[in-house]
């Protein structure tokens, strides 16, 4: 490449020129605070957590019960360090946000950013009122108390899934190949996270596997056992979701909120219930979406594909969508004739 | 980080517990066993074959005519040893889960599973009646065969999309950025495997190429020529589909099943004709939904977006959504008031 | 593995097979000719531009006022070189193949590919009328010098997911999980690029981001302050879409075209306007679709959950779908008994 070498000279004076954005549109840069939690750790957390859980499938090869300790062993006395890192630094961001989170953005919206910045290096290097490290070590040890009953519940989804879908050939599919499997691993683990009080890194979690998977599953809803969920591209299932056993979901399916209360102010209102109910053994098929917090799919209903549903239904219900109107083409392709309501 | 020392004492236990679950939940761990088909081998050939298909766009640049065949060569040479290890593992597992695989799952459901497992290690190490190293080189020789046969669909394939999309550009749009190739390229691959009588992988790789475009074909379907699917995200292509030549599908569509029939014990039916059947030039737009292995959409139809069908359609019939019912919205904004049924 | 080296023997001539295609099936090759943008370089510009844009979030740690002009300016400087030369490489592509570009495409679907891409390596080594390289740095410049404005623009995306999603707790989970963010990023980024007339590469971006989040946005798109995109997946905005301000969009919406106006010869037209125009302040829920160019959704309305739109909608409105027709099910489960068409 020959670049113009006078060309180049304009770069200084465009770093300059972003620098400079970073105390006027101070917002959205992350500088001289104590450190986020760090998103290639959190990713790498999830890792081994699923090697604990399904250890032979993805990662090491010739594991068997002679070597499988150490191997497991190693995988957990890693996490805990992490795990304990990343949750307190977590814990300290929240406290320095949240209590004045509003009024914080709007200090962070003004002008004075750079001196703000400043004061909150001050605090992170201060003595700190509570002791962030042995909080996060605490959560950590009391998360990883909980893999036993993680995996007694994943092995049901996995069942769920094999039980559920005709094409599905052996068990190790599922495990191998089941995005939906992926999606219920991670909310899980998420969930309990949540569940300690952990802020930030539970959804970090869930939009990892949202990411990997096109399952977008809130680390607050909760959801019971044997979940699965096929194919899944799409799928949303909001914070306030309640969900019973052995329900069965497709995908495209959204579980979502209707509308958004707001206070006097009209900011939204965060935290009430405003995401549907679904009883035991529902099925909600394809691209269906159920919405309100006031909605209950009762138990043993199955939700059609494609239907719209904003109120509850009784249990053993079945909801269809209409059979769609057919029309035939005419000689000209791009004019539609309605010939008939024919019901097809 | 300053972490308590004696709470980390605690971490050898915690791991036995985890340890523990490994007998007591044994069908979610595989250890003892001949090795599975591995992850990112199955990855890595597929990397491997799309720059043999499509050389000079996306890996290695500077090739021509003259060092083209050395650099195919090495890749074949690789792939040959790679696919033909993981093919013999993919044999191998079959075999050892397949027969009485219901009986198996009981087994591994249950307390015994130490000792079961122990049992597996043992057959591996055993001589084996089937020589399943011989058998992955014969499939493996024979799928690569194959390649130029596949390389020619694939031409089409990529010149379809650019007759069908007024966005695209060039032919090399089509192979740098569309997901819609992608999946279709995984799709023809794993299809002459799973042809090849090849288990697992096939799905492993259609897996993978679901997690990165959104598109999930099972490698069981049937597709025809110069086939074509725009944008991509959440469109679903069921094992026993069969579609004709030069259909054009969009995002969101799904291809998929009625309802499950079971045995008399409750247990579904598989392998049985589930998904539809498509003719020949048929269009499907945005996030319709076609449903039954007895459902046929006659060649040259349309199928307008969101249309819910589940019935056959006669050839060169276009179905289309009725128009939405419309209200006006009232003052108060969280109330509707539904003004009339005008057809906008 | 054991693998019979008497069938190795094979892959030579096979390989030969391949090759050979590479004459016969000329169209998906890129041999002998300039290299192409490469598509890991333009992920990392990317990269690189997020670390820019959101300093101290994803990559980087302890970045602070005394600092951060370094590590910006030795980025830029990268990036700078780095964009230089994939640019100059889509322009000298762009120059070689669009002129004649059915024309080329159809030499290159015949059989003398061999000879035609001999011509192509001998001009590329020529002396050439344009400095593609002068002209890739000049638009490299112009690009950076945008990315103060980008910024502005993004931080006010970020308020206003924040603004708009009640289940969402501060800035910093917007910058660290949202998927709409991850899309609208780069699509601010690739749009700039777009307007600067730089070809293929705005696309490759767009796709990436497309890949990662399950939301597909043509750069060439128009969209207005303060966007909002939740959740996401399988969300499409096509070409020539006009989206004004603070429009909130959820996953699976599609804004897209109504059909393909051809010329005489049957060839799509490409380039005019196909795709909707969205008011100020519009909000459209989970799965609707809006398509055609002439339809105009004026400001202030709300398109409901899995509603298709065809036509305009005056300023104010809001449309709904029609509430589903319910029916109970039967004692035989595979058999539907429409009951009522019970409104609920």
């Amino acid at each position: 490449m020959a670049s113009d070498f006078r060309l180049k000279e304009q770069l200084p004076n465009l770093t300059n020129e972003i620098v400079r954005t970073y105390s006027e549109v101070g917002t959205i840069n992350h500088l001289g605070h104590c450190p986020l939690p760090n998103y290639e750790m959190v990713v790498s957390s999830l890792d081994d957590l699923r090697e604990i859980i399904f250890p032979g499938y993805r990662r090491r090869e010739g594991l068997h019960i002679g070597n499988i300790t150490y191997h497991v062993g190693d995988l957990i006395d890693g996490l805990h360090d992490r795990l304990t890192t990343q949750i307190a630094r977590a814990l300290r961001h929240e406290d320095r946000v949240r209590p004045d989170d509003e009024q914080a953005m709007k200090e962070r919206s003004g002008g004075s950013d750079q001196s703000s910045s400043r004061d909150r290096v001050d605090s992170c290097g201060r003595e700190e009122d509570t002791d962030y490290d042995a909080k996060g070590q605490a959560i950590t040890i009391e998360f990883l108390k909980r893999i036993p009953q993680i995996r007694r519940q994943l092995a049901l989804d996995v069942r769920a899934a094999y039980d559920g879908d005709p094409a599905c050939h052996s068990l190790d599919e599922v495990i191998f190949c089941y995005p939906g499997l992926e999606a219920i691993t991670v909310f899980r683990i998420a969930h309990e996270l949540r569940n300690l009080n952990v802020p930030l890194i539970p959804r970090m979690m869930s939009e990892y596997a949202h990411h990997r998977t096109g399952i977008d599953i809130n680390p607050g809803a909760t959801i019971g056992e044997r979940f699965f969920i096929d194919h899944g591209t799409g799928v949303v299932i909001g914070e306030t979701c309640e969900i019973g056993e052995r329900v069965k979901i497709y995908q495209g399916v959204t579980l979502g909120a209707l509308s958004f209360p707001t206070d006097g102010a009209g900011n939204l209102l965060r935290g009430h219930k405003r995401h549907p109910t679904i009883g035991d053994r529902v099925v909600i098929y394809a691209n269906a979406t159920v919405l309100g917090g006031k909605t209950v799919v009762g138990h043993d209903s199955v939700i059609g594909s494609s239907v719209w549903l904003t109120e509850s239904v009784d249990p053993h219900t079945t909801v269809l969508l209409e059979k769609p109107k057919l029309r035939l083409r005419s000689d000209q392709p791009d004019e539609w004739k309605p010939e008939m309501n024919y019901q097809i």
